[in-house]
């Protein structure tokens, strides 16, 4: 499992604040405890203020990169934020995300290229979020003819079959799963992502929603997800499910991860 | 999911010694507490005393009856000690085991069929526990061929694949995942039911793991568990299984369960 650090997201209120007073050692200390709890990508989101976005954005990177050695996943629908993005990165970043929405695909997939980044690719388009498994796996196959045709190798494709809340939709991870391997048996060399705590929202306990979940999902293929590495039950839970699945040989990360205290062995 | 409550159990010690002391209240607070948990059935296991099985038997059934609505497991390869307890129950009790040994099948089924209890049907013969899958499946394959010609419907037989140590098989919760697949496949009627900590046997942070085993183990077809119903992050990972996989309409159980205190908020 990769994971993509989710917490520098200027849509938060507290890193909008960092991002708008330019309190660089707030980034940098998040930007570097997330790279320590094991993350592959640190997802940067400048937040909600289109005009400054650009500006936001590279000092958000030129903030974090000298802090950590991980890529970077750029966060941002604004083609004009994410070319500056690219100027300003020293290794090559994802970018969150691409869809079937036209505009997007038309403007961003080039940028992603050209520049041999990563995509994460959403199962929605102009429309909505298809409630179906058929039709998001309908939307992700134009998606990959896009990416194909562009010339970006499948692996570099990060499919999102989307989680929507259980809240209003009892089967919605039951469709999250089935699009998930409707998507690998179609397309083996992508890999699956997702963003992980919609499947939760308006429910309490959520964090158990999340994680359960995500168990079940890196059983039907999942291999990376957009989450809080800081949450210890989290990783937890990605450890005990790749020693149940067979992927951790010997137990070597299990056995590791209880030493290094990983566990609470009180529960 | 039904649970089997697994803690009046005595090869554990403190149990053996309330057994052996006639201590009728420690065992009634064991059954009281585990009923309140929600068990659908109590395990009841005299433990390592041949001689007095029959009688200790009777003794805990005798203790534990008044005290709670729900039926009793029997967990006793001594056909003595099952006749005995048959006699003395108030409700039909499942038993528990019976397994591919021919001298087991022979003593045992009789008393099941003829007292329409249920039965947990073990996936080993008188050799050992088959490493593979498909051995596993013709164990139970001929245990089911058994049950028919006794006359014991397939809806009364608990099929347990076998859950051992991933410590020194990594791949021992697939293979009793293909188990519970190949089952439901084969006999749609029947139950599968497990005794989950065999799962973490020698490994640290064993609750960890037991909770994601049985997480996947819920996806693949199981609806019964022998288990402690006192673990709260247990009753708490059955529960958003339960919610994940689409089986708690409207959330209802889930909402109440957060109502109730079954999550601990602060992880």
């Amino acid at each position: 499992m990769q994971i993509i650090g989710e917490k520098i997201n200027g849509t938060r209120k507290r890193v909008a604040q960092a991002i708008a007073e330019r309190d660089a050692g707030f980034i940098k200390d998040l930007a570097v405890r997330q790279a320590e709890a094991g993350s592959a990508w640190l997802d940067v989101n400048a937040g909600t203020r289109p005009d400054l976005e650009p500006d936001d954005l590279v000092w958000l990177i030129e903030t974090i990169q000298p802090e950590v050695d991980i890529p970077l996943c750029l966060d941002s629908a604004n083609p004009l934020a994410l070319r500056a993005a690219i100027g300003a990165v020293n290794k090559t970043p994802m970018i969150n995300s691409i869809s079937g929405e036209p505009g997007r695909l038309e403007k961003i997939l080039p940028l992603a290229a050209e520049h041999g980044c990563q995509v994460i690719a959403l199962a929605l388009d102009e429309k909505k979020i298809p409630e179906t498994s058929a039709k998001r796996l309908a939307i992700i196959s134009q998606v990959m003819a896009a990416t194909r045709a562009a010339g970006v190798p499948d692996e570099r494709v990060y499919c999102d079959p989307l989680a929507m809340t259980l809240a209003t939709n009892i089967h919605s991870a039951e469709v999250a799963f089935e699009t998930m391997r409707g998507i690998k048996a179609a397309f083996p060399g992508v890999h699956l992502t997702i963003g992980l705590s919609n499947i939760s929202f308006g429910l309490p306990a959520r964090k158990y929603v999340n994680r359960t979940f995500l168990t079940l999902a890196i059983q039907a293929g999942l291999d990376s997800a957009i989450l809080d590495p800081l949450d210890r039950e989290m990783r937890a839970a990605i450890l005990a499910t790749e020693l149940v699945l067979g992927r951790d040989k010997h137990c070597l990360n299990y056995v590791r991860a209880s030493r290094a205290g990983v566990f609470d062995e009180s529960k």
